[in-house]
C-alpha cells in the first residue's frame, strides 16, 4: 500500500497477476470438477484459492480470486467460462434492444464476493487484499463479440458506427463495475485493480474518446474510498498516460515499455506496477534474476514501484520459479 | 514508388495488405479445392489472384500472392497451412540438432516465385508489383512454437535462454529470406515488404538485441538493389524507430500510432505506410471516409505516404468498401 502511494518501503513489494491459478498444483486439485464461475461464487473456495499463492510464494499481496465476467453474469447475462476458450456469451449484445438484458446490480447480487472478502481479510492479517474488476471496454468486447477475439471487429464496428449504443452499453458496464468494486471495498479490500486487458487494441485518440470517460467514471467513483486504484492493460504503450489520467494511483505496465520510460509518460503523480515478461520465467533462473534486477533498477525512477509480471502468470509456469523470484525481489530491493 | 522515395506524387497511392484474399468472391472461387501452399506454387494461379484486387479496386500496387512460410517450406521444413488456424509445423525447431532440417535455399528452390513475378510484371504494365517475405523473428516464432501463438512462450524461452541457438536459427532464416527476396527482385518486383508481423510482442531493448541484427541483414542485403524496402509489424509502437533503422525506406505503421507521430519517431529519412484500422471498414462509409481523411492529413507530416490499412484486410470485409476507399483516397489527396 505504501508503494502504491509513493511512500518509502523497506523492500519493493511483489505480487503476480494470476498468482492464484493453474500454475499451482494445489489450485488444479481444488478446482477439479468445479466450473470457473461456480468456483468464483463459493466463498470458502475463493478464500482457499486466493490464499494458496500467499502461503506458497510469500507474495506481499493477495488478489481476490474472481473472473472479470462475474459481475456481468450477476447482471443477468447468460454466459459460461469455457476451459481453453474463455468467456462465451450465449446471446451477444449487438443492438439497443439487447441492452435490457444487462441489468444494474446491487451489492446483494454479488454478496458471495463480499463474503469472500470478509473471510479473506480475517485470514490474511497484515497482508493486503487487492480487489478486482474488468473495465468497461474489455467487458464490452466479450459482450459484443460473444467471446474472446483477436480483432475486436464487432466491438469496434459498434464503437465507431453506433456511438450512442456504445455509450449506453459502456455506461451500464461502468455502473456495474463501480458497484462490484464498492462491494469489495465495503467488505474490506485494501486496494483495487481495474483490468482493461484488451484496451491495447485502440489508438490513444479512440481510447480517449470512447473508453476513458467510462473507466474514469469507475475510478473516479472510488476516489474518496481511501484505497489505491491500479489500472492495467496489455500492449498499452500508447495509452499509459491516458490510463493514468483515468483516475489511477498506480499504472500497470506490460513488458514492452521499460518502467523508467513509463514513469516519464505517466508523470510523477503515479506509481507503476510491473513488468517482467511472463515468458521469461521459461528461460532459466539466471535470465530471470538478471531481468528482475533490470526491472527493479528501472522501477527506481518511479515514485512508487509494485513488482509484478507484465501480464498474468502462464499456466505452464514452474511455481518454484515464482517463489524464488519473490525472495529475490525482496532481497535485492532491500539492499 | 515515388511516395516510397519521398518524391512528389499526383495523389497518395494506396494498396491494402491482404488485398488478394478471402474478402473477394473471385478469390474464394478460384481457390476452391486448392490448398494454400499449393496455390502459392502455381504461377498462373498466383498471377490471377494477385491481379484480382488490382482489377477490382484500382489500387496503385499489386502485392505478390504468397505466404510467409513459402521459403521455409522450400528450405525443407515439413509444414502445412491449415484453414482457420494458420501454418502448422510438423516438427518444431527446439534444439541445435533440429537446425539441420532448415537448409539454405537457392533461387532454383523458389523458381515458381520467379515465374509468377515474370508473368505478373508483363500483365501489370505500369502498376508496380511489391515483393513479399516474412522477417526472421516472425518465421522463427512459427518454427519454434509449431504454429500460431498468442504468448510466444517457447520462442522467447529460446531467445532469452539459448541465445546461441537463437542466433544460429535467425541467421539461417535471414539468409533464406534474403535469397527469397533477391529472387523476386531479379524477376522484376518494384519494391519489397518485409513482414515482421509478430515483432510487437517484444520490448525495444529485446528487439534491438535479438531481432534487429537479423532483419538488418535482410534489408541491408538489398540496399544496392534499387527497390524501396517496406518494413511492417503489428503493435510496434515502441519499435518504429528501430524498424526504420533496420534498413527500411518505408516504415509500415498499424492504427495505434498516428502517422504524424510515427514520422516524428522514425525521422525524416523514412516514408510511412498505413494506417486505417481494418475494423473501421465495418462501421459504415461515413466513418470510413472521415477516418481516411484523418489518415491522409496525418500522413502529410511524412516525406512520403503510402495509404494502407493498419493490418491486413479481414476476410469478412465488404469489397465494395475497399473500392470506394481507393477512389476516395485518390480524389481527396489530389485536391
Amino acid at each position: 500500500m505504501r508503494a502504491c502511494r509513493g511512500e518509502a518501503v523497506p523492500h519493493t513489494p511483489v505480487w503476480f497477476m494470476r498468482q492464484a491459478g493453474r500454475s499451482l498444483p494445489e489450485y488444479r486439485k481444488i478446482r477439479a470438477g468445479v466450473g470457473m464461475l461456480e468456483s468464483c461464487r463459493r466463498p470458502e473456495l475463493v478464500t482457499e484459492i486466493t490464499l494458496q499463492p500467499v502461503r506458497r510464494h510469500q507474495v506481499d499481496a493477495a488478489i481476490l480470486f474472481s473472473d472479470i465476467v462475474v459481475p456481468i453474469a450477476a447482471a443477468g447475462i447468460d454466459l459460461d467460462i469455457v476451459a481453453g476458450t474463455g468467456p462465451v456469451v450465449a446471446e451477444p449484445i449487438r443492438a439497443e434492444s439487447d441492452l435490457a438484458r444487462l441489468r444494474a446490480i446491487t451489492s446483494g447480487d454479488v454478496d458471495f464476493v463480499a463474503q469472500s472478502v470478509k473471510l479473506l481479510v480475517q485470514e490474511l492479517g497484515a497482508t493486503p487484499l487487492i480487489g478486482f474488476a474488468g473495465a468497461p471496454f474489455t467487458l464490452a468486447s466479450y459482450l459484443i463479440e460473444g467471446g474472446p477475439s483477436r480483432t475486436y471487429l464487432k466491438t469496434k464496428a459498434m464503437m465507431y458506427g453506433a456511438p450512442k449504443l456504445w455509450d449506453a452499453l459502456l455506461s451500464r458496464l461502468a455502473d456495474i463495475t463501480l458497484t462490484f468494486l464498492r462491494t469489495q471495498i465495503d467488505a474490506g479490500v485494501s486496494a483495487v485493480q481495474l483490468f482493461d486487458s484488451w484496451a491495447g487494441a485502440l489508438s490513444e485518440a479512440d481510447y480517449r474518446e470512447h473508453v476513458l470517460p467510462h473507466s474514469a467514471r469507475v475510478l473516479g467513483g472510488l476516489a474518496g474510498a481511501g484505497v489505491p486504484r491500479i489500472h492495467f492493460g496489455v500492449g498499452t504503450a500508447v495509452l499509459l498516460r491516458a490510463m493514468g489520467e483515468a483516475g489511477a494511483d498506480v499504472v500497470g505496465v506490460d513488458w514492452r515499455t521499460p518502467l523508467d520510460q513509463a514513469t516519464r509518460i505517466v508523470g510523477p503523480d503515479h506509481a507503476v506496477q510491473g513488468n517482467l515478461d511472463p515468458a521469461l520465467l521459461f528461460a532459466g533462473w539466471d535470465v530471470v534474476r538478471r531481468e528482475a534486477d533490470r526491472v527493479l533498477e528501472q522501477g527506481r525512477a518511479a515514485p512508487g514501484h509494485v513488482f509484478n509480471l507484465g501480464h498474468g502468470v502462464m499456466p505452464e509456469t514452474d511455481p518454484d520459479m515464482l517463489t524464488r523470484l519473490v525472495a529475490h525481489v525482496h532481497e535485492a530491493s532491500a539492499r
